[in-house]
């Protein structure tokens, strides 16, 4: 067994199995705290969240706690293993929303028959929650399933495969046009994979100001186009009119790349037939679309993003999803709606051109971080990132009517 | 507001919304921690799932994990006031488990169209937790709920207002008995109430060797009988033969009433009917069938439990179920059979019988606790419970085939 497999395993084994516990946040030794947490003392919040449903935030841990929910059948890059080995990866997440932003979080596995029997069971437990983050569910069920249980559910439900990939992507892209002088109205874009993360990346981008007609999406099969009849209703809505059928007849003079596909699906000869000043996100994890070392070499004009934290620009979610749900919890909202999503990217976009602090460089082990081609996006471990993006999406969430209270005061004030 | 209704809204509002929270049991700090926690290490433990599901239990916090599962259609004593309203109740019992087992637990409020949709709901998730406890669920859908997903679901599933209050009161009636000279198999029982705890008591006594022919049900309509066409299918077997219709009429020479009904439906009048040496288990909530002190004034040869903490013999279901689930999930259960139930009674019966720590007495503010007609049945805060009852129930488990592992090495040796 290797040694980092070794350590993982023991990490999650040792010396208790699994990553988070239920703790208690009151008093719990006497009798008198006893008759005050349960028989009769509960009663009391019980009679008034009968009386008025908005006191459950009030007197319960409703509105500090996120859900994590999948299926299993699209975990990490290894597939449908199914609900219970998608635990680990759900706890981890988990344990991430607490890291980050101090939620609460809990992970729930579901077994079912039909989407149909999913999207009804999340459904149905939901209003437990302040809110529901999906997780690694297969495309294009995913979408179907998102799509349900906004309409039905009265807390936010947030696939994060799908947007917190979109939002840190919207963030990084546009920065890095910025810096190359483009615009993303004018961008000719390819992107490289048509699932989950690939589809809300461009809707996200399309809502941000991209031109549909500039984005050429692959799947499998090669170029989305309008003759093709193998198309989903997801991927339909990227069909193009068009002739071209190989990346390689598409990537000629296109500005940007964006790859959520497979290791070294992007080659050096490709790269080379790209616009001037190209930009490359190539974001297949653990081994990207092309290995950022080739790419430099073949280009000494492009800006590169990878998932990846040993080269710079890592394309990571945890950029967003911990505080677009903290945003959208400490003002309650319904949902999280395209305003808030925009007001994360800006939020994210905004904070890499400000200094870095010293700590974080220190964190981030590097001299210098500042705003330019190897510094699209910030780092994860930027504490800026809590107050910065909960405090941006809060406020959108207000002013989009999606909030059920007004912005507590001197919120996230740093 | 009353003082202690405001204490007891404060408790739950102040400083943080709600009982519990989740924390996280790995640290998570440095780069290296969330590396093993989430993306890339935690792809090893997801792969040791997919190929053996048991270690699920290994490497996830599954196996401590009790699921508090509601639909808030029967919340203590105040009726159907929905999923939300119960979460307080559910995050108590959440509260217990940690309290009293160190088992985490979550609560999870259900809404629902029907009660299929419900079985099917928790049916979907169960898997996600090492247990699942049903909790202030309406009679008579309780029993079809809990029998369907025992039939469905591989983790023990367990409504506690019928099983955890029939265990406690088995186990002090069993003792209440034997104090008395009287033998089950031929005491002749009433049991007022004929809903979920009622049903469950019942069952569980002829389980333990009481006459089903012993015994009269009622309900609100009085007697339970054979020629009466509005029974549901639990009702029925409770059916007797009989032209007595009223509490008066069955009252006269029994050995054993139990009230799982309302406040004062005991009169003095009637319980002078009963036989030599009764017994009066009183449970309603928080004012019981009968007043002890009344109970007493008219009889000076019986004994008496309550559901109140301020009489003696307290039927409290903290006695059991905190460690049912704790035995059942030590030795990875699969259900939680009669042959555990029972473990569970004999258990308990036999603690009350033991000497007193000093500790216990303190805590209790008594000077003296033997067993007796003041002390059938152990007190919550005795910590021997924890160890009595979860290794009788774990034993039991592995005897009877329902465990996935032995016994712990030195399990819960005191």
């Amino acid at each position: 067994m290797s040694d980092f497999r070794k350590q993982a395993l023991d990490y999650h084994a040792l010396p208790t199995p699994g990553k988070i516990s239920i703790e208690l946040t009151k008093p719990a030794e006497t009798s008198k705290d006893l008759a005050l947490a349960y028989s009769p003392g509960v009663a009391e919040p019980v009679r008034a969240i009968a009386e008025n449903p908005q006191e459950v935030y009030r007197y319960t841990a409703k509105g500090n706690m996120v859900a994590v929910i999948s299926n299993g059948t699209a975990i990490l890059g290894l597939g449908n293993l199914g609900p219970m080995a998608s635990k680990p990866v759900m706890e981890g997440k988990a344990l991430l929303f607490k890291r980050f932003a101090g939620l609460d979080s809990i992970d729930i596995e579901v077994t079912h028959r039909t989407t149909q029997d999913f999207i009804n069971t999340v459904a149905n437990i939901a209003d437990s929650f302040g809110g529901v983050n999906l997780e690694d569910i297969k495309a294009p069920e995913c979408f179907e399933i998102e799509e349900a249980l906004i309409e039905r559910c009265d807390v936010p439900i947030f696939h994060d495969d799908q947007h917190g990939t979109a939002i840190v992507t919207a963030a990084g892209l546009l920065n890095a046009l910025e810096i190359q002088g483009k615009e993303l109205r004018k961008a000719q874009i390819v992107c490289l994979g048509a699932g989950a993360a690939a589809i809300a990346c461009m809707e996200l981008l399309i809502k941000c100001g991209a031109q549909r007609e500039h984005i050429y999406m692959l799947d499998s099969k090669g170029v989305i186009h309008t003759r093709r009849e193998d198309l989903n209703q997801y991927k339909a809505l990227f069909a193009n009119n068009t002739d071209k059928r190989s990346l390689e007849d598409v990537i000629s003079e296109a500005d940007v790349f964006v790859g959520v596909s497979g290791p070294n699906l992007l080659s050096p000869e490709a790269l080379k037939l790209m616009a001037d000043k190209p930009i490359i996100f190539a974001c297949s994890n653990p081994d990207p679309e092309i290995k950022p070392e080739l790419a430099h070499k073949v280009r000494d004009d492009l800006i590169m993003a990878t998932g990846r934290s040993d080269y710079p620009n890592q394309v990571n979610n945890v950029l967003c999803f911990p505080f677009i749900f903290r945003g959208a919890l400490d003002v309650r909202a319904r949902a999280i709606n395209d305003e808030m999503k925009i007001a994360a990217v800006e939020a994210i976009r905004q904070l890499a051109k400000e200094p870095v602090p010293d700590s974080v460089l220190k964190a981030a082990g590097v001299e210098k971080l500042e705003f330019g081609v190897d510094y699209i996006i910030p780092k994860p471990i930027d504490p800026r990132l809590k107050t910065r993006v909960s405090r941006a999406v809060a406020e959108a969430a207000v002013a989009s009517g999606a909030s059920r209270i007004d912005l507590p005061k001197n919120y996230m004030v740093e």
